[in-house]
């Protein structure tokens, strides 16, 4: 018998943020495709999270798309520029950081798009923040919105009366507060990697800003982070 | 000495509407950065067409973007779906056609966005046009008018005070026109490609939707269309 739930295409990077937000759509009723991206980011290590994290879910699809973010550079996470590390929460949270990639969520928002008009689905979840990180131009309430608009005139779908719902339930949430939704819907948190730069041995940094975000939300949140860091020091 | 011209994204697909775009925009003086696609089309010799009009009119750089749009499916371009052939010009005008590939220009103009921001442009050059192709809803000076608004809110130049312009000066053009504008510019047309189904020895089928409007478009501008078509019964 074919599900009657509706689909929602969940973007899912294999981080904290998005499998949490993978959570809430799940809970909410939808069948979730699940759409991970392989750009060239020198965390690859988290598409394999993100596997993990399908398969525990039991998704109805999950999909890897390869799109080299590496040819245009101009970010830490895809080119030989440094990953900031051991940076205060004020500067994490007042400038726009050498880890943004121009135009990544646009571009991971407009494939999600495409896999959604296909599907039949007009639901998008996307595990965006505007408190932590509030120096991604992409991850404001105004871009959402914008980008909404704009994908109801690119689409067939749209053009037949649709409307696409780009869903950002953690964009008002703290760090802490995710941890604690991911908890009550069942997240286990050592699936997830959000560490900039892992060692090849796949442990987290501890030093960048998102090792920093991370640490400080379970601080805050009561419950211990399941990861094991990287050691000052320890060679990988 | 570095080039004090404006840089320019164009969007280049190897076709005629993008090779008189790109003429174009060389023409107001902007300094090109040619983009094109791989995107699992079964017109994929539209790439090699790129490369040869990339090299004819010098740009500064020509890239590549390989992009499965296939994973997605959904198109006749993609997909094992049949391209219709021998339609009227009212039928190709009124209805989107199974040729639209869902998402594709804003996965495109994303994807050219974030070049532009890593180089400092501000300028995005793309053919499109709601005339001939009104069946194709990312044609539309709405969806573009949305498309740069989004843009502005997406990115750190934005967020900077830059404005991203979507440029589509073919918009309002007829066919006949843009081959008599390609014409003035230096176009050489034998050098595009526009079938949505070439034989394989790349000879254009000459009965799909964008051979059709390119033999219209000729005829009413006088000129002689330079390429061979695949004759009734001919084996590739």
């Amino acid at each position: 018998m074919k599900s009657q739930k509706p689909r929602a295409v969940v973007l899912l990077s294999g981080g904290l943020d998005s499998t949490t937000t993978l959570a809430i759509a799940r809970r909410q009723g939808y069948e979730i495709y699940a759409i991970t991206f392989s750009y060239g980011q020198r965390h690859e290590i988290e598409v394999t999270a993100a596997e993990r994290i399908a398969m525990f879910f039991d998704v109805a699809r999950h999909i890897t798309i390869d799109i080299d973010l590496r040819r245009f550079g101009g970010s830490a996470l895809t080119d030989n520029i440094p990953v900031p590390k051991g940076r205060g929460n004020d500067e994490i949270s007042h400038d726009i950081p050498s880890t943004y990639v121009p135009a990544r969520n646009t571009i991971f928002l407009s494939l999600a798009l495409a896999w959604a008009e296909t599907l039949g689905a007009h639901d998008i979840f996307i595990g965006v923040n505007a408190l932590d990180y509030s120096g991604y131009p992409d991850c404001r309430p105004a871009y959402i919105e914008a980008f909404e608009k704009m994908a109801d005139l690119a689409t067939k779908a749209g053009v037949d009366g649709a409307h696409f719902t780009i869903h950002t339930p953690l964009i008002n949430m703290t760090k802490a507060e995710i941890i604690v939704k991911g908890r009550e819907l069942g997240v286990d948190f050592s699936m997830t990697s959000s560490c900039y730069d892992p060692a090849p041995d796949g442990k987290p940094c501890g030093q960048c800003d998102a090792c920093i975000l991370r640490r400080k939300g379970f601080a805050e949140s009561g419950f211990a982070d399941p990861l094991l860091y990287k050691k000052d020091g320890e060679h990988p």
